[in-house]
């Protein structure tokens, strides 16, 4: 864009275009902290637009904090980590009207890092990678015309009865496919509920902390969010029940079962009674259970789905976290009233999951290798948990073992900060979650979150060790 | 839900359950046309409600024309096809906040029926199926890890060089490959640009036709829709000006290339003219060019984005109508200020379109088997499109012949309703797209889109056969 600035009657989306062509400029590194930008008169000239829009322009980038000014002298580029003051925060009047949509999370795993502690994603090395390629030849054999082939928006039927099958099987809930809908990801199906069921200005609860991405998303459809907190215990049945009362929230959204990012359960006497309070209150209950089957120490509690018989739950089982998580499958089951809406508003998000990720899936769910794999898929992670606790131990670093799961959720010695400790980490190459962008209240800055799920042993034990020498150099009264 | 239902504090959410246990009731063909329904008091006894909320829910049934009243007998069945009285139509105000929304085209694509003249995809047979299963084989072969792999949000860097390298090549269009988003199918790019850049209340001009998913997404996102006509000689760019200059919309939705529903292309000087409209007031102009490589005479003129220097112009290319469909693969052209928002609505949305999915894609769109296939392909649908025109010649439907694209847009014969006509047609097992939801203004009743893409040769003369005996007989005047 920036070559092709010309003077335009709205000078709003000028300024914008400057604005831009400054931030390109800094981020390819041309122009460096604590140089001299272009003297206002000189940009307009070269730019052909009026000193006022330049002017306009410097100012936000001001204000946002990426350039600084010198008396008598002019702007200069800032010393702030850029990535901090990404330019779609900046109010946009004209053009965008997301200025305020935000995806914390994704700005984390773009940091490029050698130790990925951020990402809570099985190693791709810890799947069956030549099972599963064979798979995919037999499903090609069997559907040759898989590739010109729509899905119906709620998903393949095929796949959505193996699901109801599979749910009564394992956690005795019975249902039908019409009470099924596949979404590509639990976060699609997250941002689904939100369309249907939020309105800008509803509240709802959420735990504290919780999954990152979950806040940003329902922020963008407006809700107000109240925070629950999560203990190793589960949460404040009381303070549920008053929050319930006293706002009347749409939505209660956890992730009761190895949660992310603490790996903490709640217990099955608490489950049994929130379904109750969500009947008592009119609250719908989002489980997010894409942890259940990451177990170390056996099977979690049943789902909190188990005890609805209101359908005042939706429960959103991600199974694609360890059955080939590139096809992003993920099943939502709700009742009738619920899972309706959802259909409709998937049918206007993409018109229905590819049916080639649901029938490859399919075909990897329903082999037995994939359930003798899952065995092995958890002892690699258990070792790799318990590999990163050694490093972790005795620094001044404090979490409780969680028993499932792919995350640590670590609270940092005394006096160091997420925040620069993160930034130093980046640095030598490591990368983790702060805990500030689980928080909807932007706090628990002495907290991070820390994945053994996605970096293989040695780098496990390499990066962690690293990390500890950071910290200890973070905190020398420590 | 409907046997789970039982006393609650909310008579809002009881209210809609039996409203549901009603609508089950008939949709399970338990209740016929002209049954009489149980009297209030006996169904507020076997539900466990209070005879206020049955009558509640009688009410709404009555007025969304489900049942109707018998003066001192009571509640009765009616006659209306169900289909068009979508549950989801009604209001809800505890639960739902979707009461308004609909996909209108999804719901004609439930209707069974042999001769589907209502899908605009690619018969699956004309696809060259063998060989997409040989090349999803050598993918898997290159790529072992692929179905544990990511992709980022924005897609696949190599995929998104090859478009950016394409567009230069066949269009003369410089990108990088920063200008690119990846969307599952053409579908979620507008549903991305909505959330991006539509606030409610906010104008936006669509073409009169235009793509009935379309308006059901801007309606979604609370957009008031100003209509353009489209004709065979393009807009009436006077009125698009006066538009532009009076309500100042944000977007022109636009498909100016084989049009769908009406296969209409806009000529070349109304490309310039538009691009420069698009500047001077400042309205984002989003192509939808779905089509392009369909064509029968020739390339269609350049896309409007070539036009473009200024950013106004985002580039909708969904190169995955005829290369494997089924993996839903869209390409968004964008400069930087509208490709970044939109990128973070995709890291909500979903995350990121499967890798697997992109780089299927990217195999299949590099092979030259698939630029020979595509001639074939030109060729095989311009026969069927001229075997449809044959069917319908001289039984007093009038159309324009398109150059490309999928569909005729066909005007009825005088005195035939398309609402009749489709109900009829359905109950031979014919479906096709009524005008109406292609319309704005859900008028254009007495025009049809049927598409000659999806159903074979043998199919398009019989069905043809029998729709246009239909027609006779509902014209006996002509």
């Amino acid at each position: 864009m920036s070559q092709t600035v010309r003077p335009k009657e709205n000078v709003k989306l000028l300024f914008q275009q400057v604005y831009d062509f400054v931030i390109d400029r800094i981020e390819r590194g041309e122009w460096q902290s604590h140089d001299k930008l272009p003297s206002i008169r000189n940009l307009a000239q070269e730019l052909q637009v009026h000193r006022l829009t330049v002017f306009r322009a410097y100012q936000m980038l001001k204000q946002n904090g990426i350039v600084y000014v010198k008396e008598k002298s002019g702007y200069y580029v800032g010393s702030k980590n850029y990535d901090e003051v990404s330019p779609l925060a900046m109010e946009n009047p004209l053009l965008s009207v997301s200025g305020h949509l935000k995806n914390h999370l994704n700005e984390i795993h773009g940091i490029p890092s050698v130790y990925q502690f951020s990402q809570a994603l099985i190693d791709p090395n810890l799947l069956p990678n030549l099972f599963l390629s064979e798979y995919v030849k037999e499903v090609f054999d069997s559907y040759p015309k898989l590739l010109g082939t729509y899905s119906s928006a709620q998903g393949d039927v095929e796949l959505r009865e193996v699901l109801s099958r599979y749910l009564l099987r394992h956690h005795n809930i019975p249902s039908t496919s019409d009470e099924v809908l596949i979404t590509t990801g639990a976060q699609q199906a997250i941002d689904l509920l939100s369309r249907s069921f939020i309105r800008p200005m509803d509240k709802i609860l959420v735990e504290r902390p919780t999954y990152s991405a979950a806040i940003d998303i329902f922020r963008q459809h407006g809700a107000r969010l109240l925070p629950v907190d999560i203990q190793p215990t589960g949460y404040d049945l009381e303070l549920v029940e008053q929050l319930m009362k006293l706002h009347k929230p749409r939505i209660f959204y956890m992730n009761p079962t190895f949660h992310n990012p603490t790996g903490y359960t709640v217990p099955t006497s608490q489950r049994k009674r929130l379904v109750e309070l969500a009947e008592q209150y009119g609250c719908l209950l989002v489980e997010d259970d894409a942890f259940h089957d990451i177990y170390f120490e056996g099977p979690p509690p049943p789902p909190l789905f188990t005890y609805d018989s209101e359908g005042w739950v939706v429960y959103l089982r991600s199974f694609s976290k360890y059955v080939a998580p590139g096809l992003r499958i993920c099943a939502v089951f709700a009742r009738s009233p619920v899972i309706r809406p959802l259909i409709t508003a998937k049918s206007l998000a993409d018109n229905g999951t590819p049916l080639v990720n649901q029938k490859l899936f399919l075909r990897c769910f329903e082999s037995e290798r994939l359930q003798m794999h899952l065995e092995k898929l958890r002892t690699a992670l258990q070792i790799r948990r318990v590999l990163m606790e050694k490093g972790l131990a005795g620094a001044g670093f404090s979490w409780v073992t969680p028993n499932g799961g792919l995350n640590l959720w670590v609270k940092l010695p005394d006096g160091l900060s997420a925040n620069a400790f993160l930034e130093e980490c980046v640095r030598h190459s490591i990368s983790f979650v702060p805990g500030r962008i689980c928080d909807p209240l932007g706090e628990m800055s002495s907290w991070i979150r820390l994945s053994y799920s996605f970096v293989n042993e040695e780098h496990i034990r390499a990066g962690v060790g690293r990390l500890v020498e950071i910290a200890g150099a973070m905190t020398p009264g420590s």
